[in-house]
């Protein structure tokens, strides 16, 4: 059995951090599938996907942490060519991936007690984000 | 067909890294699926999943490395809240990101020679580790 | 429904990457399958796969910034026990990871205008690299 389903997010850009993790579960219990997985994927090349404990701390750090090795401003031959000036946003966005795929059991998605499904908008203008998002199971 | 399957581990912390390659064909192999997809989550924030050689070399350089760009002992906002220590830790995994799927074919997962399935430890406490493992397949 | 083929290619290594979309979506129509997902997985421990918007920019300094973290010619204990000079190649796969799984959907991988499936080969010298890919869906 597959179930999928776009969502669509408003973002802050600038490695600004959204916790998805009720989108996607809602996603799951609409496909009324039990026991499978639900693979997560981000629509578009400045944004990214992984989890996290979303808590106020982290959310600052990990941008401050993308900063420190692919600095906002610094000099990529995307931004001499292109001049939208997002150059460390594509290249965090490969690094640390466009998807998550996670177990799906008795209907819930699994993760830890202190782990969320994020989206990293990692691009410096704001946009609606596209996140497709497909069940797959019995 | 999905089979499912959680195996817990004990790992050392500090950038530790585990083989769990042999588990992971174990619950292939118990899932008598054919061909298809395993996916192997870590459920919990502080530790990874990915794929390196496994010898004695990598598995000093890797956490070198880590700490190169996420100093343990650094200053993060998650740890001046929380005075938990692992706010690299936290940063280091969701880099990396907390899961891996991997094709199965003909009963086995594919994987280079010199390739294998690791879990990285990067909290600063040992602990027991849940690994969700999910084959799907015929 | 499960299909699956491995695809052969030549990389140039020193992160030199090859854009695999078009591969990657003649095996999906191959497989006939309409709604589901497919998994592209390097077999292989000096090569990963991720996406990128395939322009010349992104395509130096992707590269560029892997060296910054990453950089050939510095000290592994890898390469001081193998002496293949490829311990940088080693970790920057682990770090990006080997593989992605996209969502297929009216028998299309579901990929941004820009965005595109990418194997970045990390080690030091040319060779044929084997990208396994799974379909699944129905």
């Amino acid at each position: 059995m597959v179930f999928q389903k776009e969502i669509r997010l408003n973002s802050q850009a600038f490695d600004s951090i959204i916790d998805i993790t009720n989108e996607i579960e809602s996603v799951v219990k609409e496909s009324k599938i039990i026991n499978g997985i639900v693979n997560v994927f981000n629509v578009g090349s400045t944004a990214s996907i992984t989890t996290i404990e979303y808590e106020p701390g982290l959310i600052k750090d990990f941008p401050v942490f993308l900063n420190s090795i692919l600095p906002r401003g610094g000099r990529y031959t995307h931004n001499d060519t292109w001049h939208d000036g997002n150059g460390d946003g594509h290249l965090k966005s490969s690094l640390i991936g466009p998807q998550i795929t996670c177990p799906v059991n008795n209907s819930n998605i699994v993760l830890g007690t202190w782990q969320q499904i994020i989206l990293v908008d990692s691009d410096n203008k704001q946009r609606t984000r596209r996140v497709f998002v497909t069940v797959i199971g019995e």
